[in-house]
């Protein structure tokens, strides 16, 4: 049995702007401590379990040659693009494909990892655990196994799964990456349900990382919808025929419908895997207060900035030759690069969005 | 009888950073609505009751070449500069010598001007009718005058100047530059103080314009302080002699004092014309907002940042190719140049001084 690994990497980022651009989005950014891109930190995190060669990030057309540019220690054919958006389903039917063509395989003797690049892990020990469970389950169970992440807080911004208790075990450890049945995936909840959740105990975050034997996966998908299973089978011949074209063709007209809809909420034999690991979002600038460590004064400051009286900020200096002074302000991000400057409060990073908007607009170079 | 104008220039106006630098010092931006620097304005302003050949601007040696490069309208030989910092009374003899020696006179025929240019006046006309008075009372009182301004707030950032009232006249009116006689002049007063001044209605803020015969000027100063005094005469006749070094020599010798201290308030007789006109400090960012009109959403901006959710805000944007997003603040000024940024809360903006220092420390080439 082969282990295979397929990072996403098609998002843009925009929250991230000015640091994110439509040609170097937010997997490209280093927002962690590690001094590396999110998304070398998502490879570097599974090169334990999967050789560099087997290591693939999916990412959309227009991305392709600043992640192949990047010095991510994987052969640049393995950065692969999908012609176009189509979901999550789209996606991972895509990369089953892919798979499926480039290892000439029906799919019994490999196992793909669905991975994400946008989430910061802690714990690289207790991811690895968690990562080879769900490898060892997808291959010997022949389920469709996802990671959910233990609730910390009542969070609205990711979906939920409802588990079973573990099998046969009273003993669970926070230790242990345990092992349980799905009985629902929920889509992202409301404060007052999200809290319910957080209190019943047995609803995880869906961390969006999926695991499977691609021979399970494609016949999950021709009891919950032919269509997918079909366009994987036509997919993966066009590409070992190298035509492009009919690619696309196919993949166009494959529905836009995420994965938990078309297929694991439909699927029989679906698995959790309970993670052992720290997991947070960095959606947004907000999220940099958790993924690196504040100063006495609660700042987190790149650059070299110069701050006066200035309390749990974020000032990122990325300019070549830039002085910046920050005086007497609170709870808000300024990030300075050298075409660029955004300030924005803490609590409305979301926003930002809007500011891109608008640039997109004036046709701004700055995107 | 010749009126003569000096117009004091000599501030860094570091509480500007990062639009003024210490070779683009504060006079040189332009603050005000008008699209002129404010030493510009300044100049205009005198330009109905003194010749463009007789009005100086004095200053500090390190900005002769940036304000001489200004296009001013005036000779670029009447930029001048004090060899050394020695406070308003040795800036004030400096000026008075200079005057006597370039116009080869006993100053009994000279009524010089000295006006500031770092404030707004928002009524060019009521500020020109208000000099108009200062000149001839100057030159037919033999008096040393000087501007006061009625206060409209209880200002402690400014001296004050107590008035006795207007001779013989009860049917003053705020048109009428009136005329009275100083009692004292007040130091910057705590709040307490300053709102009694301002209940009181005879306290006037100081408004560090001047006027004077040069004789009754060195006069003066040969009963105040006859140190003074005798550097005018020996100052007069080195520079008729060319000699910068003796110049330097006795300047450099002078006090460091006020002028109010070495002179207004021991003089005998002071007078203060009544401004009417409109006067505004511009001595920090936050001034801005009331020398520009702000919008709808209390904002003053210039170089099209976006603004989302923003309210009483100043954002400048002086970069070339600088895309700048402001999101979700309240009361806060950002300036951005090509290689600087500032953000400060409208609340600190003094503290702009503790930006610079620092950058100071730094050697940062940003000064």
């Amino acid at each position: 049995m082969k282990n295979i690994a397929v990072i996403m990497a098609g998002g843009s980022g925009e929250r991230f702007w000015p640091l994110s651009r439509q040609a170097h989005p937010k997997q490209l950014l280093c927002l962690g401590n590690s001094g590396k891109t999110m998304l070398a930190e998502a490879i570097d995190r599974i090169r334990a379990q999967v050789d560099a060669a087997d290591i693939y990030v999916q990412t959309m057309p227009h991305l392709l040659a600043p992640i192949r540019a990047a010095d991510l220690g994987i052969p640049k054919e393995n950065v692969i693009a999908e012609p176009c958006k189509r979901n999550t389903a789209g996606c991972l039917c895509y990369a089953a494909a892919h798979t499926l063509a480039k290892y000439n395989s029906d799919g019994s003797d490999l196992v793909l990892a669905i991975l994400t690049a946008d989430h910061r892990i802690g714990d690289q020990a207790g991811f690895q655990r968690t990562v080879a469970t769900a490898l060892a389950t997808a291959a010997n169970e022949a389920a469709l196994v996802t990671i959910g992440v233990p609730p910390d807080h009542p969070a609205t911004g990711f979906g939920y799964i409802q588990a079973a208790p573990s099998e046969g075990d009273a003993t669970t450890s926070e230790e242990l990456p345990t092992v349980h049945r799905v009985k629902r995936f929920q889509e992202k909840p409301d404060r007052a349900t999200a809290a319910s959740y957080l209190a019943a105990g047995n609803y995880f975050w869906n961390s969006g990382m999926f695991f499977w034997r691609l021979d399970q996966f494609r016949a999950a998908f021709s009891l919950a919808d032919p269509a997918f299973s079909t366009a994987i089978t036509q997919m993966k011949a066009a590409m070992q025929a190298g035509d492009d074209a009919l690619v696309t063709q196919i993949f166009e007209g494959l529905k836009s419908i995420s994965i938990d809809y078309a297929l694991m909420e439909k699927a029989e034999h679906v698995l959790m895997v309970r993670a052992t690991f720290p997991w947070e979002d960095v959606g947004s600038w907000a999220a940099l207060d958790r993924a690196r460590r504040p100063d006495a004064q609660g700042n987190v400051v790149e650059g070299d900035p110069v701050l006066v009286n200035t309390r749990n900020a974020i000032v990122c200096n990325h300019g070549k030759d830039m002085a910046v002074g920050v005086v007497g302000v609170e709870n808000v991000v300024l990030v300075i690069t050298d075409d660029a400057v955004l300030l924005v409060s803490k609590d409305h990073t979301e926003d930002v969005k809007q500011v891109v908007e608008e640039l997109k607009r004036r046709n701004s170079p700055q995107l």
